[in-house]
């Protein structure tokens, strides 16, 4: 008997960030549900990172709608959300009020497994999320973010696990964003987590397929024992985005390893998302390919065009290899921060600026705060001199605490600012407020208009393929109330019924 | 120290046909070859397959001229060629005069590395063309279509592969059109070879990236000891194309295997294609994504869209299910051949008369010469009924001798005919009428011509995006004479000299 390897499939969240730069329709998504719901996932990433942001700021839609209508449609599975330990879903830190309330309402609201990670690998930043999960009575998946550098070893990775699994998380993500994991870094590493950790965790790899090397890391991450991989189905899989969950299954056979899913379903919810994707065409910015340079420098394609851009409207694209030499320069001072979000940014910024301006002579506040600890420790030391600079540009001391320690709970003041500006008085639409408060204002005035479908609208004007008919689904269901959908594929009639979760 | 795994890079011509659906013209390549001679190859596939037809059909050039041009363009580099045994670069048997003839050529005009398979894994249909590789003293690699069936067990392949070696080929390639090598059966399969042909026969993996899986394979298949691999530049990649050059030299870091390839070049040669590329946009038909539904029925999508394309003309696209499934039915009754050319559309044209017109009723000249023994033997035992209806149909016998056995020597009479219709009298010409005498004939009326530039015809009347200029190749560099090409790649000058081989 093969061991199983459990997928947690990405399509409804982060396939869509990862290749279309936005969230697609409700409606596109909801005819593939009873079939993600019976396929046999061990769960079905659905809701946080960008997509929270994404409902407000493009679809008008309430996140925290969506997140009870995939209840709703998905009443078998896990639901699982990825959180940005104490910036939620945002990019800075709230205090534990907000981040208790946030797990709370996510939970009651539908979650069911909650990824937990921060960028700079701070398990600080962890402590607060985690146990609210916990108290939620839920699953916490702490992750680790991924990137190697000088100090970034094996073993440094395996050291981090510990501290997650010693916070009491139930399992451990190994979180790859730009495809870096190579095949021998992913076994050593699971590896390196089942023996110090215990066999017996549960370890998760994630990973995207940019460079066109992680199918084959997922396939030495479970000889190494991982027993659960991330994939997305094919048709919303491959280039920035994941290894598809249909060739994982094919990958499998015969090895002594295997998934426990319905290659009929899966065959199924490919062809449907085949035939919608056209509609987002615009939102298709992707190389052909794969992209292995990234391997020398960390760099994220996104964050080079965006230096690329900037750049060119100062006049000076000819400076962009030495702004790129430039960022490994800055990531060193600042003790090497994996190059995700927000620390990539933050330190293209900064290497933009000793570029142009001379090093270090303008100091942004952000890059002050990533020096003296206000998004938390990194693991290499941070140069002093520069730690001196940014505490004299910014005018405020190097801390070592926990950063949100220094937050005063803000829980009372949010939702009174809330209230003056629409909210509906909900402790949803205040979080909702807390995470984008000047987009949260304006989707408080135009919620009313109901979702955008950004795909339709789209296929109208250009003039794209529109998909097979879809009965729109009804967001109002009743607990126990069954509804039955009529979708056609690919010219098939299916009859889909579901039931809501109590 | 690492063990080294040897690379064959693809993008001179099967990249090409199976990405772009026919050959790119000579001096959107020229420019890459520089890099592709000093990158550290084991050898460079540039000839041979659907390459040759393509060049007088599609390029009106003369592909024996193309042939000495990478030869003096890759002065340092192995050519290597795809030969399809006793059907060289067509799908119908030759003569043996004309099979040492063409083999005899293609030595002398610049090929090393002879890659010799047979449809229908018949290793009599290889004999010929070793035999006269060894002759000219060149490298015969026999190759193994890869296919399984319930007859094309790993036992039974590998028993494929010791009647290869036995040959006297020098190595031994598992040749996988459609993506079909799984993983574990990548590794048993070479482990089998190793093992009962020895450990010091030289194993290529040769498979395409279609269903999403092979890299893993790759990585499998070097495991168990493969020693080369094919792959494409990454911008000229994936999809029905081949795992990505740059991947696999990074999948294999730290693994205790390593590629000798520089990755400087090969960005090089990656960013050139790229920008080159879209001017064979309208060769691009293909999916996003991965098709692992080739994993249960193995009819490659080609064949597929052929049959939906011939069944609406008849008015019954509504039988496209009933033909699919019929296809495995013949397939059987025939003895299991690979689905590969001409197999496959031999098996799907019977299939479609057997849905349409009645089981067998009508039986093609093709599926009878298939039934009866023409073009080989099948590994699989035929339906002796099938068999008789066949001979009846055909009015011949059923043969066990190797086909081209009964084939009278046909070299002088191709020679008479072709010089009557405009051939140069040079034995290269006479062979390219011997393979299509038809489109041969056209061409030499337009030969003078010279080549046509499809890309650049292409994005002139579609204003698609123009590459970097580059100095066109002379094909007329005597033997010893360097010429100095300045060639620009994303704006930058880069100064290439080719000294032509003896």
């Amino acid at each position: 008997m093969a061991r199983t390897v459990e997928i947690t499939d990405l399509l409804l969240r982060e396939a869509q960030q990862s290749l279309l730069e936005t969230s697609m329709a409700l409606e596109d998504v909801v005819p593939v549900c009873e079939d993600l719901d019976n396929a046999g996932y061990w769960s079905v990433e659905c809701w946080g990172g960008m997509a929270f942001n994404s409902c407000i700021r493009f679809l008008n839609e309430d996140p925290w709608e969506r997140l009870r209508t995939y209840r709703k449609l998905l009443p078998k599975s896990r639901l699982q959300m990825l959180l940005r330990g104490q910036n939620l879903v945002d990019h800075r830190n709230f205090d534990d009020s907000i981040v208790r309330r946030f797990v709370e309402k996510a939970a009651q609201n539908g979650i069911d497994v909650f990824r937990i990670f921060d960028a700079l690998n701070d398990v600080r930043n962890l402590k607060a999320s985690v146990e609210a999960v916990k108290r939620a009575g839920k699953h916490a998946q702490g992750a680790i973010c991924y990137g190697p550098s000088p100090v970034h070893t094996i073993p440094a990775f395996v050291d981090i696990a510990q501290q997650i699994k010693g916070m009491g998380c139930d399992s451990i993500c190994v979180q790859d964003v730009d495809g870096l994991l190579k095949p021998q870094a992913a076994y050593d590493l699971v590896k390196g987590i089942k023996q110090k950790c215990g066999s017996d965790t549960l370890v998760s790899v994630h990973t995207h397929s940019t460079t066109g090397v992680t199918m084959v890391s997922l396939m030495k991450a479970i000889e190494a024992g991982c027993d659960m991989v991330d994939t997305a189905i094919s048709s919303l899989a491959l280039g920035r985005g994941h290894n598809p969950t249909e060739s994982v299954v094919a990958m499998l056979e015969g090895t002594g390893y295997g998934s426990c899913l319905d290659i009929e379903r899966l065959h199924r919810i490919k062809q449907r998302i085949a035939s919608v994707r056209p509609r987002y065409g615009e939102f298709i910015n992707q190389p052909i390919g794969v992209e292995t340079e990234i391997f020398q420098h960390q760099i994220p394609a996104a964050l080079i065009l965006n230096m690329e851009y900037l750049l060119k409207s100062q006049g000076t694209p000819h400076l962009l290899d030495q702004v790129l030499a430039e960022i490994q320069n800055v990531r060193r001072d600042a003790g090497y921060p994996a190059l995700a979000i927000p620390a990539s940014e933050i330190l293209g910024t900064q290497a933009m600026l000793n570029v142009l301006q001379g090093k270090y002579k303008v100091i942004t506040s952000e890059f002050a705060d990533l020096m003296l600890g206000y998004y938390g420790t990194t693991l290499g030391e941070k140069d002093p001199e520069v730690v001196d600079k940014a505490a004299t540009h910014a005018n405020k001391p190097a801390i070592t605490c926990r950063p949100a320690d220094l937050l005063d709970p803000s829980w009372e003041r949010r939702r009174t600012e809330a209230l003056a500006l629409g909210c509906n008085g909900r402790d949803e639409d205040v979080l909702t407020y807390a995470m984008f408060p000047k987009t949260a204002a304006q989707f408080f005035q135009t919620r009313t208009a109901g979702p955008k479908d950004i795909g339709k609208e789209l296929s109208k004007t250009k003039a794209g393929p529109e998909p097979a008919p879809v009965e729109s689904a009804s967001s109002n269901t009743r607990p126990g109330e069954s509804r039955t959908y009529i979708i056609s594929v690919n010219g098939e009639e299916h009859k889909v019924t579901v039931t809501s979760a109590q």
